[in-house]
């Protein structure tokens, strides 16, 4: 082949066309209709296929576009509508759209190609196996923070970093980068503790005994918590009980100023942004992600001005890290990443074999949480031993008490009903205390043959629960009674489950029928 | 922590509810309304907010659920809608949902959660570094093809098996999962000779020539192209400039029982319509794969009933494949592939350096095809060279003629005039001939200073050309007379652009103007 010659006969033939003036451009403008539909995070616009925008500029279905209205645009994804939903000169816009452009019913907007994302070639260097370096993450999450990426783009995102495709300094980077992302609460204490739990395990509701022993001390531990996203109550949910937890950052600032410490949902706050809009995909992707997990957990930690954290890391058969091994890699990469990014840390590693406590759901964690801080004689020893450890360690993370003195100082206060107090006061400053309540209907579930109790199913109890109707129905839930190792016999009560109707009760004990092994006995 | 007893205190407290029937679940049936949304490819259903079935199933925005007719179900998208648009009995479907479940309007839908996707698994696995067998990508196809998997999904699964992330056995298994995905083509006649480009170089446009050619010696070549993508033009496209290629595939056959040859538009046929949906998603994210480029080339291949296939795999700066190394590396994985699953093969690495013939853009590049065939003093030598080196290579694997006998064969029956009778024949037997013209304007680009062409950008020429408005305007694109390694003098034509509007020409006369590399002298 090569270069091979090509003739040039054809010039002659050819009239010499000037140009006289830059032809009219058909403009972008339309007006904007408010369709009332919910598409979550995602931007879409919709516009008739007969629409003159569609047509000069040759928009199809799906298309990404730029929706301009001065000097706010978005990107949004295009669904063409071919029916009389929309006038030919209108544009619908999702819910999430219409707000992001903050605009009203009527508007002009305009809209136009979109410029080629220069961030994804980080994305594709990636997946040809280079690595991506702090600019690269920061153009990365800066797209995905605008909404410029589409769920697609989001999902490759996910995919070529997870598993254990990210190392060190892609973590540190994608942390940093999440952190100034969003909002960063400033307090006037200077050192600021928390405590976080690597999740997955069921009624492991340490943190308001933490908080109520840490606050009784003087120390500063403003704890903004989640509720339930796949489990029967999360932090938040249990407090609930309790106090309110739904609390203006004011109000909250109010609360530490006085006690110290609090425990509230943490929703209002504009933290980590970007990691809201990327959790969502992993959820639908079921996908796990050491480096995305250690960015989302430490880039809230730091916008929310902690200083000195310790985490909680159960193992176990059923939960989300399954050995010693995977734990241990992830503790050490965990407290290099904050170290990195300013934070003291330390990583717990704890036995994730079975649920803590007694009680699945909200209502019924929050009376184990209360018989532990009451120093109540049946109060579950498991959720107390835990609750001290890690007070203990976060103690002496702190700088606190000396090294191997942190367990007993935790354990006086708790003893001396000194916690329970501090609890008591917090509950009041965040809005006042209810006492925590069975719901209505309750069914035991037995035994039907004798043994020692050698395993159980974390997830599949966990379910149980949420099918009697936690968290929703914050009294609904599960109590269990048959821990590891115990010896039962045939028609011993292994768990009782609590629902506030009839069919809830109807679906989990249904879905109990089906799985023989949420309590393996033999 | 460990085996902490618990305490079996509540038992006493609990009251045994009997349950006495099954609780009445409220019904998931809604009235189906046809909304017009067009969303391509992706099931989208909208439901209200206020409707019975979001409440009693707690659906939410974006969730993935199932809805079924009768034994017809889809999984669809859910969008939800705070606003009249619909009434709270309704579901509102995307056109793709409602042709998929071939409903109307007032029919009842049911809407059901979704079931827990199993081959999700195999693409955490393939992330976590393990590879997918046979039975797993099929799996995963069949999921692809039901259109079970969301944007997230496929873009999940297209970037963890993204660039050289398959090895031979799941490439190959892919490919068999393509070629069952959809339908086959079967021909009276035992060989079936193809050829194929791995596209990316503008003007190399020699199926027709190649199908005239072999047809004028007797073997069958019934080729299926398709429309441009990204360039000025496809194979069909310029053919449609000289007859017509949308034929039903009855007339397809009679043609080539008649004619041994045709060149037609492959969009009727069903042949790996998985393909189709990941390609989708490929153009999105804007990402090759080695595997999924071959899977997709001969899963349509050996469902278009081909036997013998010839690959031109043209190399250069500015093509698909930058160098001889990464076409190597591709030619015998695709050749290994291509024996697997029962095709004979030869992949031919090609010059990409800068465009074929002298037209880009349909009506154009029929102008060059029909001076090859028609043995014109100026036709395009190059063109004419990779038509009969391709012919000459697809002759010899067919064993029509021996080894090294190929391309002088070839070469025979196009200087004859047979190649280019032949060729009349097919146009005739395909519905008419035509005789391809130039567009109303034209616009001469001319050298702003002496020297030697050094280098073309083959992507840029050919946006030149589409913002001519090729392939729209057939008869609009660039005649280009500036090839490599030619001296030109100030002022001399480089190309010439022609166009239907005035507004055309100014859109491509504003980007020569900002690209001062489309062409390098010096």
């Amino acid at each position: 082949m090569g270069n091979l010659a090509k003739p040039d006969y054809a010039t002659s033939l050819f009239i010499l066309y000037k140009m006289k003036k830059k032809p009219t451009k058909s403009t972008n403008k339309l007006k904007v209709r408010r369709l009332g539909i919910d598409t979550q995070k995602e931007h879409v616009a919709y516009i008739r296929a007969d629409s003159h925008v569609v047509i000069s500029e040759g928009f199809e279905a799906l298309a990404r576009v730029r929706i301009k209205k001065g000097i706010l645009s978005i990107v949004a994804s295009l669904h063409i509508v071919h029916s009389n939903l929309l006038s030919k000169g209108e544009i619908g816009l999702s819910e999430i759209a219409f707000s992001s452009l903050n605009i009203k019913n009527g508007d002009m907007i305009e809209i136009i190609h979109l410029e080629p994302l220069v961030s994804l070639g980080y994305i594709r260097a990636k997946i040809y196996g280079k690595t991506v370096d702090e600019k690269g993450m920061n153009e990365i999450v800066e797209d995905v923070l605008l909404g410029n990426y589409s769920n697609i783009h989001l999902s490759s995102f996910i995919t070529a970093f997870a598993g254990d495709h990210m190392n060190l300094n892609e973590i540190i980077s994608l942390t940093r980068a999440m952190i100034i992302s969003g909002d960063r609460i400033k307090w006037k204490q200077k050192m600021v503790v928390d405590k976080h739990c690597i999740g997955g395990l069921p009624g492991n509701r340490t943190t308001p005994i933490i908080v109520s022993i840490v606050s009784a001390l003087g120390l500063t531990m403003p704890k903004t918590s989640s509720r339930a996203i796949t489990s029967p109550a999360g932090t938040a949910d249990t407090m609930e009980v309790m106090a309110p937890v739904n609390l203006s950052m004011k109000k909250i600032k109010d609360v530490v100023d006085k006690q110290g410490g609090c425990v509230v949902w943490g929703s209002g706050a504009n933290l980590s942004p970007a990691d809201d809009i990327l959790i969502r995909i992993e959820r639908a992707l079921d996908l796990d992600s050491e480096g995305q997990l250690i960015a989302s957990v430490l880039s809230k930690k730091v916008a929310a001005g902690s200083t000195h954290l310790v985490v909680d890391m159960p193992v176990g058969d059923t939960v989300k890290l399954r050995s010693i091994e995977a734990a241990n890699h992830l503790k050490i990469l965990m407290e290099q990443v904050g170290n990195a990014v300013g934070l003291k840390l330390k990583v717990v590693v704890t036995d994730g074999s079975q649920p803590v406590g007694i009680g699945l759901g909200p209502s019924l964690e929050a009376m184990d949480i209360l018989s532990v801080l009451r120093n109540e004689k049946n109060a579950p020893a498991d959720l107390r031993e835990r609750s001290l450890l890690l007070t203990g360690e976060l103690l002496e993370l702190a700088g606190f008490v000396k090294s191997g003195k942190g367990y007993e100082t935790a354990a006086k206060v708790l003893s001396s009903g000194d916690a329970y107090k501090k609890f008591r006061a917090i509950c009041k400053a965040q809005g006042g205390y209810t006492e925590p309540e069975f719901a209505k209907y309750r069914h035991d579930i037995h035994a039907n043959h004798s043994g020692i109790v050698r395993s159980i199913d974390n997830r599949k109890i966990s379910r149980v629960a949420k099918l009697a109707g936690a968290p929703d129905h914050p009294r609904a839930g599960v109590r269990y009674f048959a821990p590891l190792g115990k010896a039962v016999k045939k028609g011993d009560l292994l768990y009782t489950i609590f629902t506030e109707t009839e069919g809830e009760l109807y679906y989990a004990l249904q879905y109990v029928k089906i799985e023989s092994d949420i309590i393996l006995i033999k």
